[in-house]
């Protein structure tokens, strides 16, 4: 029988090739004074940031930009945009960018609400924020369409997620063209990170089958999308595919949530700053696939049909298996393939990571289908190494 | 190069076995005073309805009934509800029952904000509603998850839909326990109509990954569970699986829209109340799938291939055709397999249900994948009598 579950995911997505010109319009719906939320470079260099400010403009918006966002964004960064936000009296955050831009708008609309530095948030339920509209530029971390931020601390090198029900954006707006100007190692790691994503929710203890839908169909666009969008930066119908696929798949984990994979990588990139959150998954999953196959054979079958694997004579444990080997091939052919030591971790760290994952990223450990503990995470940490 | 496209449910989704014994405190976030829309007799004959209301009472909910809700609802049944919401001043409509209690409860929700029978608001938009939670007894309709009402006009005998942003339920509450007492007949036609929804989503033109996203899991899901369900009326499993296949059917076509064979059966059970709305489908379905198949080939495989049917050496042409081949044999083991004049349609009927096709459900024509006029619909009427 099917486990008790309840769906809720109140954003209005918009997609579309273009659809960025709506947005005065959509923003004028909640505020005619916006605060942008971005990060120091990519959306100033590819235009999209005066592009946005022409849009607002055009329709009566006021903005302000707070563009000190880091790829691994701090507490004290979001702290900085919601005094913004407050002192410039906006009516409405608008997150520009990657996964790290739309993550901190999300924080930044709770804490401009409220008179607690951020962190606190992590102990205090937000019960208000501000109104958010997401303007994705990657195509993989799923903010765009959740409620979840991840901000680090760096006092004591802590990484967790955070999201409450105030925290879902209104609007996200979906526009593959702004994705044309993503370099190729971001649309690698954020790709691998959809990949992740619905490989966790699809195995996970809270799957159920609206997440599973919002799996197969990510998995299936996966499947040529990935390599294509890497290999073919311009080719618009690959970035639109990713575009999709990272919004099913941020759709599948705010039902459904992360695993060890996820639980592991955050205090990896904690610690690592300049390690690219995909790059850090990528290290983790084969291990940690080989770790979890035993309770997720036909799982990892269903996986394998929709990543377009061929049956071919293979008996079960077979086919399941094939799922590990298409998971390094895509590695390969993304030039990800790396382990936790290329990516400059140091062997004595590990110890404290795994410590942490289970400090900061409990729930995704539990959601893990198998069961961990410290030790095998250490050991899955040193397989990775 | 996909379709722009956007995708919104704000719905909350609560679903599991036992799980109505939670709507008192759910109905309490939104009014003390409820109005309870259903049908005549089955929620009173299974018991469920004198649940409910003691549920409410022991929360401290207030709550009249309206139990007048037909099996295609009427206009005059959704003013006298809405007269009686708002003589009670209520806060909060309860839908409890199938499609027509649900779609009533909707169309209530509004006519009890506004001060113009139901039936203007097929021309004038309705911005507000009372607060809508549904209660689903069968499976079917999708109307659960959806914003969209039917009524029949007694007068014309016109039954078109309609469906508001406002009119989405604020929650959805699915117990598979409830279903259990749901008649074999009521099973095979309902069951049926999710068949058609994800069969006229997938394919219509309107789709897109989102909906496609729920059809292939629902086809999934219907695979074994419709007939198992129609077999074995106290399977808890199936019963659970085909309340999610309708629930996912239902955000399908709340996306995507339906095609011709809702546009023709809409009529069909308006000028013949008696008429089940999955029976007045089943009839209409094979001729349909006929006329459509050559655009849809690519889509038709892939749903042959989510109902289980084996390629085994068949070319496409081969494959795509076994869809229909397919649903006749569904078709045939709920017992289901009926012409238009086997369900009592008179010939000289058809002529007008053609003509109030496209009279009152245009969308519907327009979303069918292959162009249609009323001639040819006339042919496709004749062919399914």
């Amino acid at each position: 029988m099917q486990e008790n579950f309840s769906f809720f995911n109140p954003v209005r997505i918009s997609f579309g090739k273009g659809i960025l010109k709506n947005v005065g319009k959509i923003a004028r719906k909640y505020s005619n004074n916006a605060l942008i939320v971005t990060g120091k470079s990519s959306m100033q260099r590819s235009g999209v940031l005066q592009k946005l400010l022409d849009i607002l403009k055009a329709e009566g918006v006021g903005s302000t930009v707070y563009s000190g966002i880091t790829p691994n964004p701090t507490c004290i960064e979001i702290d900085e945009a919601a005094k913004m936000a407050k002192d410039f009296k906006t009516g409405l955050i608008i997150g520009l960018g990657g996964g790290s831009p739309l993550d901190s708008a999300k924080a930044v609309a709770v804490a401009a609400k409220g008179d607690i530095p951020v962190w606190d948030y992590l102990k205090v339920k937000a019960k208000e924020a501000l109104p958010v509209i997401t303007i994705v530029s990657t195509s993989g971390t799923g903010s765009e369409v959740n409620r979840y931020s991840v901000m680090t601390n760096p006092a004591t090198k802590e990484k967790p997620g955070f999201g409450y029900e105030c925290m879902y954006p209104k609007e996200a707006i979906i526009d593959p063209e702004i994705m044309i100007s993503m370099p190729k190692y971001v649309t690698a790691s954020t790709g691998f990170d959809i990949f992740v994503h619905v490989l966790e929710a699809f195995t996970g203890k809270m799957k159920n089958a609206f997440s599973s839908a919002y799996c197969m169909q990510a998995f299936y666009l996966l499947k040529d999308n990935l390599i294509n969008a890497y290999n073919e930066p311009q080719n618009l119908d690959a970035r639109g595919n990713m575009a999709l696929a990272s919004a099913l798949a941020g759709l599948a984990i705010d039902l459904s949530g992360t695993g060890i994979i996820h639980a592991l990588e955050h205090p990896v990139s904690g610690n690592y700053p300049n390690i690219a959150h995909g790059a850090g998954l990528a290290a983790l999953t084969v291990a940690s696939l080989r770790y979890n196959i035993s309770g997720c054979k036909r799982d990892f079958m269903l996986i394998a049909h929709h990543l377009g694997i061929k049956r071919a004579g293979k008996t079960d444990d077979e086919y399941a298996y094939s799922l590990i080997e298409k998971t390094q091939e895509i590695l390969k052919a993304i030039d990800l393939n790396m382990s936790l030591k290329d990516l400059g971790v140091e062997k004595e760290a590990l110890g404290k990571i795994a410590k942490e994952a289970f400090a900061t990223m409990g729930f995704a450990v539990q959601n893990n289908p198998e069961e961990i503990d410290e030790k095998e995470a250490l050991k899955l940490l040193e397989l990775s190494y």
